[in-house]
């Protein structure tokens, strides 16, 4: 069905879309099946690499594609892996680095879309429009998205997995820092930059196909939005549903060769668990990425990580992470009311997941086409007041971004502090009285024994006293950062979501010589300004989703610190006074 | 009386012993007067460097002293300043620089007494003693413990200042080794070095005249020993008294062309004032080092300091200390007994003051010579017992001096995270949530004024916090770091008076030889060993006064320090739960 290169060494056979091979052993286990090719050479190939052929109904499997799809395959792969290249010249051009806000500081609209990329060449991207003028056939390719060297399906996490970049909590000297960086890695670059790089031709021709279709189909999914208390507003489903992430289990394939970590999700409203390894997350950012990704900001998953990639805490911690970021989803409207959100999560067998998950790779309705889903029950708005709204958001979102980075880059220096140096001198200062206490025991002088003992016990509060400074970061800040970690990422998306907007607004503001020139009608223009619209209600209904989860989640979280940091104190203060009591009263 | 040089430009005029002056004004005011000499000069003299000459009674003074006197001096002088040559590149010489206790690391006692100075060359010092046969006269003279370049009597301060050495609290960053510098700075290097490098012949021949002397005569001043429940101890007085060190006062003489501070004075017992500047507790220091230091350990003075003499903290800082000194004497009963000490605290007038401190400088009961006045009411001891007790004291004093050392350290390294980085981080998370709140604010969004505000707070309270932090070391910190630095100083002066004990065992041990030899008879031998257990006796008496007041000190400095701690946690829980509860529940 899909080419796959086999890895040397590794027992596998490569298979070319369109070649038939012969079945030798239907499941080896882990995803994996053993053929022969007509050659006759034999290994391992991912099960959905290759389809049963059902036309003659025997033990032999072929891939679904015809040799003209290959060739126009062939032909996109190197126009990608183009694109892929330049854009990593022009993000190393990018003044301060992964910041996606630079371009946001300049005042002039058309530094951002240099910048992103976004419209700087739009003859180009429009020409490459055409070599992808069906996203779901270069999308639906899970190679479309893989990193170029990439072959092997099921081996994802190693594949894609960057250069390791520590949390801010796992090596608190080295990781200074680790929490701009952890933000960036795949909030901003990866967030911004995938759709960029890896669909040519997202931003601008998707966006004029949303603004000039004379007729926008009218899908069957609806994402309606009303205008509420707040103002414009997603409509909330009448019941919710959250997904439990638990028991990560170790799971191998490939006779052992590989391992793997497996989660358990189970949705609270069909308490029916599905399993789902960290790629198939992976899998659902990236798809929600394309559908979503001009509306609503999706999160990026926590990192990945090679080395280590099963030690305990760090298991725990990227369970911990992939809850938060499921929790968010299933917050979240229109996202948990999606065919996509819903069926990775309600599949019944591998068989239903893996229809689910092509059906979904062949979705049509991504990018800004996302918007021809939304009708506003509202008035119409004027350009004015659309960009205003834009600047607004794009003002906002880019303080939150300052505030959340300071308030992490000083929760990291604190979090160094209190698990380091501080501790440390606890425990010094702990030791420094055991020892005095040691010395005047030796003294020969009578009656001090009670003093001594006290002193002693002082020292093993202070001791006591370090462990409870060490251990704290884990019960308040972590939370913290955690939180502003999560936001750190939705904030990372506004620059493309935002970047989406302006371009549309853009459009609109140059149509009037198009309409000059004929090239449009006067009606087409009305529609332009309808369908931005549209876009600035979405972008008005997502912000008020944002708001209030923002209010919840800040006010949550900080009462937490505060409660968790009394509690410490107190802690400290009634071990001091326990301490003080045994001294002897002279 | 004395020579006295002037310094130029500072219209004062250089006299010699023996000259005699006309008197022009006989108060200038701050203890000078106007005179003219025999060439005519005019010029300002020190009024107590000269002495009216009551022979004529005319207008006139003249210095007491005989022209032989005057060579005795010169001769005098020079041997000091070879001695203080020799001494300074001898003290170059020890292996761990200035660090009393390296000497008692080695086992051999021969190192003591090579590392120290002490008996290192038994046959120079005798020599040099025939010089210096009469302490008094050497040590009468104000010119014999100051350094080679003064002359100034009214300017001690200046003169003898040290290159500023910052206390602990004053630098953090630059005072890495404050704690142990300061400690060493007097109470080791110059307790230690100066009786031996300004008074040659101080130990060995003092303690030869002390071991022989056929008779020993019977002072008026009898310091008594008793043996009590805790062993051998000081007679304690019936009443005691402390001495309130207070009012710090700048005042000037030469017509404002200098200034110091002076401090008044105040003795529980007489609630009588009087007033002494620095240089006055400084020449107390020197002469109570000179008759008691080989008994009792006399801490050093607080650190003189040139720059900054008058900035408000360092007088405050100052006064504390001596504040802690002068108590530290009161409450020993054999130094507040003594003839010196009460003259320092109860002089009526500026005469009798002058008159109490020449008779405390032609004081000869000095050096070793002390013990002479000791009648311990106890059996005689025998060799090996002394030299055990003295070892015991050796092990526990150097034991107790690295365990305060320690705790020194670390302390000082606490007191710098506590005053440095931790209130900046903790001022930095108040602003990074005040940041926060205020972007949060410019949301738009309704109805998070309360949230917003409730941040806010919190904010403020971190920076409340800083600012606890901060100061909370000079609540507690400073009181543990005070204490330890006395204890410091009390210790540093132990390797100087377990040499005098190391010193008169060998001496005791050789005179077997010495016995059969004839040159001394078994009498003088038997009293060799009564008169080495007085001074173990005083030792142990000591030794016994010090645990008393050790138990004491510590017991009350670590209780005050656990108690403040205590309060500073339970403060700022308080805060942090008045903080919480602004927080909007939802």
């Amino acid at each position: 069905m899909y080419d796959f290169s086999a890895e040397p060494g590794n027992n596998e056979l490569t298979v070319n879309e369109g070649e038939i091979i012969t079945i030798t052993n239907p499941d080896v286990g882990g995803g994996w099946l053993e053929g022969r090719n007509s050659k006759g050479e034999r290994g391992l190939v991912p099960t959905d690499y290759v389809e049963i052929l059902p036309s003659d109904g025997k033990d032999q499997f072929a891939c679904g594609n015809s040799v003209a799809d290959q060739a126009f395959f062939d032909s996109l792969s190197a126009s990608t892996a183009q694109a892929n290249a330049s854009a990593a010249n022009s993000s190393n051009q990018v003044s301060s680095g992964s910041d996606p806000w630079s371009a946001w500081n300049a005042s002039k609209p058309a530094n951002w879309e240099s910048s992103d990329g976004w419209g700087a060449k739009p003859e180009g991207a429009a020409a490459q429009r055409s070599a992808a003028n069906n996203w779901d056939s270069a999308f639906g390719h899970p190679q479309a998205y893989q990193g170029p060297a990439t072959g092997d399906d099921d081996d994802w996490d190693e594949d894609w997995d960057e250069p390791k970049s520590s949390p801010y909590f796992k090596d608190p000297e080295s990781a200074e820092a680790g929490g701009a960086q952890r933000g960036n890695s795949r909030a901003s670059s990866s967030s911004m930059k995938l759709p960029l790089n890896k669909f040519p031709g997202f931003a601008k021709p998707g966006m004029e196909q949303y603004l000039l279709a004379k007729q926008l189909a009218k899908p069957k999914e609806k994402i309606p939005i009303i205008v509420g208390d707040y103002g414009p507003m997603w409509v909330y489903p009448s019941s919710t549903f959250d997904c439990v992430v638990a028991d990560p289990r170790k799971g191998s394939k490939m006779y052992g060769l590989k391992s793997y970590i497996e989660y358990q999700l189970t949705p609270t409203n069909t308490n029916r668990s599905v399993n789902h390894r960290y790629k198939h997350f992976d899998w659902l950012y990236e798809r929600l990425l394309v559908k979503f990704g001009s509306a609503i900001p999706i999160p990026s998953l926590p990192d990945k990580q090679v080395t280590g990639r099963f030690e305990e805490e760090f298991i725990k911690m990227r369970m911990e992470r992939l809850q938060a970021w499921m929790t968010r989803m299933c917050r979240h409207p229109v996202i948990s009311e999606s065919e996509v959100f819903q069926q990775f999560l309600n599949f019944r067998d591998e068989k239903e997941w893996k229809t689910g998950k092509r059906k979904a790779e062949k979705d049509e309705l991504v990018g800004v086409m996302i918007f021809s889903t939304m009708e506003p029950e509202a008035p119409d708005l004027d350009l004015v007041e659309i960009e205003q709204k834009c600047d607004a958001v794009g003002k906002f979102t880019k303080a939150m971004d300052d505030g959340v980075k300071e308030l992490l880059n000083v929760g990291q220096e604190h979090w160094k502090r209190c698990t380091g140096p501080l501790p440390k001198e606890y425990q010094k200062i702990g030791k420094a009285l055991q020892s005095l206490a040691t010395v005047f025991s030796s003294s020969g002088y009578q009656g001090e024994t009670d003093l001594n003992d006290a002193i002693t016990e002082a020292g093993k509060t202070y001791e006591e006293i370090a462990s409870l400074v060490a251990e704290q970061p884990k019960k308040d800040l972590h939370f913290l950062m955690e939180c502003n970690h999560e936001y750190k990422g939705f904030l990372g998306c506004f620059p493309d979501i935002l970047g989406a907007h302006k371009g549309a607004i853009e459009k609109v503001k140059e149509s009037d010589k198009l309409v000059a020139t004929s090239k449009i009608t006067p009606q087409d223009k009305q529609n332009m300004v309808k369908r931005v619209g549209t876009m600035s209600y979405a972008l008005q209904a997502e912000m008020n989703h944002f708001h209030s989860n923002r209010i919840y989640d800040y006010n949550s979280v900080i009462r937490l610190y505060l409660e968790q940091q009394a509690q410490f104190y107190e802690t400290i203060a009634q071990k001091l006074r326990q301490a003080l009591g045994r001294f002897p009263v002279m």
